[in-house]
């Protein structure tokens, strides 16, 4: 895995000729498996947990050597809990691989079907966008999660996975490619990266890498969109607020407030900062304070949150701060506008609520937000895709543009106009000749 | 204008505190606009196309300014004629201005609406992008149409026209903002840009400016695409290919190659490379060599095209270049597939077309070429927004995500998740309390 270092800054060295050479055969490959049906691509990710089944045991070996490398290195607990794959775990991932065969396919959809003219056929239809780039941390089975989601809407693509797992994913992506040489997808769809200057190469592919999908720590994320040209998928912070108006049920406003904070606190939709109106704030805190001290969590608030009883103090690096842990920002806000200017501020939009019981607040705060996720009474702990009903997430992206929020299946996917004539051509139309009827068929 | 010089970089300074301030308070004022609805947001642009008419006497003054400098400086005939405007290309252009206000709402289109459990219902929705900057040759009626479009779309828009048309583009960016104060937007959503200095800080306005749309050359495109974090919506290269196949029909080939090349040669979508089926390529050169010459097309062909009487000699750099202009570059390939690598290693992804009579040619052709527009048996020169039926064009996009091909208004906004609950927790869902229903309701 890259180790930024922010303060000097990191040169990208341009890719091997070697790295070049198999960027092109992994998209070559790609482009014929985006060729192929439906049933195909299916059965090759069946094919593939097939395969993973045949070679757990070489799998488990694998991961054993990691085990004992990373044990004679001394990493972490939290970071060997990740890397390590057990039967139950291997079983697991494999469990999931079949379920990516199940989802439907997200290639060819239709999704503008029109005449132009008599005989001249406009359509746009999803294709694969090509060839993934992926990197993610000492994770073996986001190797195989990834993988399957990439064959299943057509893409090839280029894994990088920590320096950590690099027996664990060599075995995994061995047995990957021996299930793709039984179906009808060139194994050279898939492959592995290894070094870190080839996760650096990877960066400077554009042309033959079209989507880069960085799953890890929000300084890698960062370092990844800082140096390439080819778009990201992701999110470097994750700072969601909950807004709590002056018309508001208290009890409700603080299961949220709870729920949003505790249930997973190291989640990039969890929240990190309260807004409390200051109308509602004194009855608010009342009952918070306890709350969120019974459940482990420290707050911090402006003065005017410290002066309802807020211990600790918050300064302007909170506000901008996504702590992952059992620590809440508190600010109290004298309007509706007053919040809505803090998150354009402080928010990294990605999703943001607020708990009232005024419609008219609700839908001014929907309409006003600027993030990929805007709820109304409920936790920002729901912004992911398998909650949001997308069988499987790629990432959740912070982009502007689409796809953005949690993203699925569909994230993988791009479009094509294709048209059909018969001689037809530009002139006739540019003369009068011609004219065009615009008429829309059924999709 | 940037005047990019490709050997020595320029360097982007960052933006200075004045643009800064400026730009956020664009981006203020694109919030509210964002929050308003079709009617208003129509009554706008109405009302832009009313103050631009009320002041017709001072732009073209403005414009007159603009001419006598250009006159002065012995600017090219060519844009000098792109930078004049007369009465009655002013009135044209105020009818485009009406005809943006008469298009569809792009925003407010819901595009998913599901309930995840009873009570908590999502839906995905269309919104503004929010602030686009936007950079365009000294073209005034370009102020006018993407003003109008960025409006009618709910954005703000920072505008920076080419220098030789400064006077016009302030005089008109005056009349566009004394029409909105007669309506609901805050004239603060259309500034304009100045100094070169200025361009170029707007590069780094991430955060603050969400999509740059550069109209101009393929080198200030490419050189904004290397210089700017933002998304940028454009293509540097148009390098479109016609494929004749082995099964064809000879004379409809023919006329949709010189319609490809010659009904406008500068188009971006008029074809470069002919790729010649060698079974087909002495019927077909025979033909075209009399009725190429008869349309001023100079014709370059490799050692194959050039045996059948292609007189001068095509060089690698042939299959790379945009000639815009009456020169056509001509290969004879051995199969299908070599033309489709030939698509691939040379083409820019935008749009390429196939001549045959084979249905199973045809198909292999649209899945396998990966641009944007894929055709059969037609000119690429269709690849455009308003013939596509889109009503306006912000630009062509080789871009691999959506947007891609002709952008209409539908490629200046993205969507957003909104989520109503009533208490909902992501808590009661991992315990099993609760679980999601997924049901997927009417749009």
């Amino acid at each position: 895995m890259m180790r930024p270092v922010p303060a000097a800054p990191v040169s990208v060295p341009d890719p091997t000729p070697d790295l070049l050479q198999r960027a092109a055969a992994v998209r070559r490959a790609a482009m014929g498996l985006g060729r192929l049906s439906d049933a195909e691509r299916r059965q090759a990710v069946e094919a593939m947990a097939a395969a993973l089944e045949a070679a757990a045991d070489q799998i488990l070996a694998a991961n054993q050597a990691d085990l004992e490398a990373a044990a004679a290195d001394g990493l972490a607990p939290a970071l060997v809990a990740r890397l390590k794959l057990d039967a139950a775990k291997l079983a697991g991932g494999i469990e999931g691989v079949r379920q990516v065969a199940q989802l439907p396919d997200p290639l060819g959809v239709r999704q503008l079907h029109r005449e132009l003219d008599q005989g001249l056929m406009l359509e746009r239809v999803s294709v694969p966008l090509g060839v993934l780039g992926v990197i993610f941390e000492a994770r073996p089975d986001a190797v195989m999660q990834i993988a399957s989601l990439a064959i299943r809407s057509g893409n090839g693509a280029m894994l990088k996975g920590g320096r950590e797992a690099s027996h664990s994913c060599a075995a995994i992506l061995e047995a990957l490619r021996a299930g793709l040489a039984t179906s009808a997808v060139d194994p050279a769809a898939l492959e592995l990266l290894t070094s870190r200057e080839e996760s650096l190469g990877l960066l400077k592919l554009d042309g033959l890498v079209d989507l880069i999908i960085p799953r890890g720590s929000n300084d890698l994320v960062r370092f990844i969109q800082d140096n390439t040209r080819i778009p990201v998928l992701g999110h470097a912070d994750g700072i969601c607020h909950l807004v709590v108006d002056r018309e508001v049920d208290i009890d409700q406003a603080l299961r949220i407030a709870i729920d949003a904070k505790t249930q997973y606190p190291a989640a990039c939709n969890a929240i990190e900062t309260l807004l409390l109106h200051r109308d509602a704030a004194p009855a608010f805190l009342a009952a918070a304070l306890p709350a969120m001290a019974a459940a482990g969590v420290s707050l911090r608030g402006d003065a005017a949150a410290q002066a309802l009883g807020v211990s600790e103090a918050a300064s302007d690096d909170d506000w901008r701060s996504e702590y992952s842990d059992l620590v809440l920002a508190v600010r109290v806000v004298d309007s509706l506008e007053q919040a809505l200017d803090h998150i354009s501020r402080y928010g990294s939009r990605h999703t943001d609520a607020i708990c009232t019981t005024n419609a008219s607040t609700a839908e001014t705060f929907l309409r006003s937000v600027d993030s990929a996720g805007v709820y109304v009474n409920c936790s920002t702990r729901f912004a992911d895709g398998f909650r949001y009903g997308f069988g499987a997430e790629v990432g959740i992206s912070t982009q502007t543009l689409p796809p953005r929020g949690p993203v699925g299946l569909e994230g993988l996917v791009t479009y094509r106009y294709w048209m059909r004539g018969d001689g037809h051509i530009a002139a006739d139309y540019a003369s009068g000749v011609r004219s065009f009827t615009h008429r829309d068929l059924p999709l």
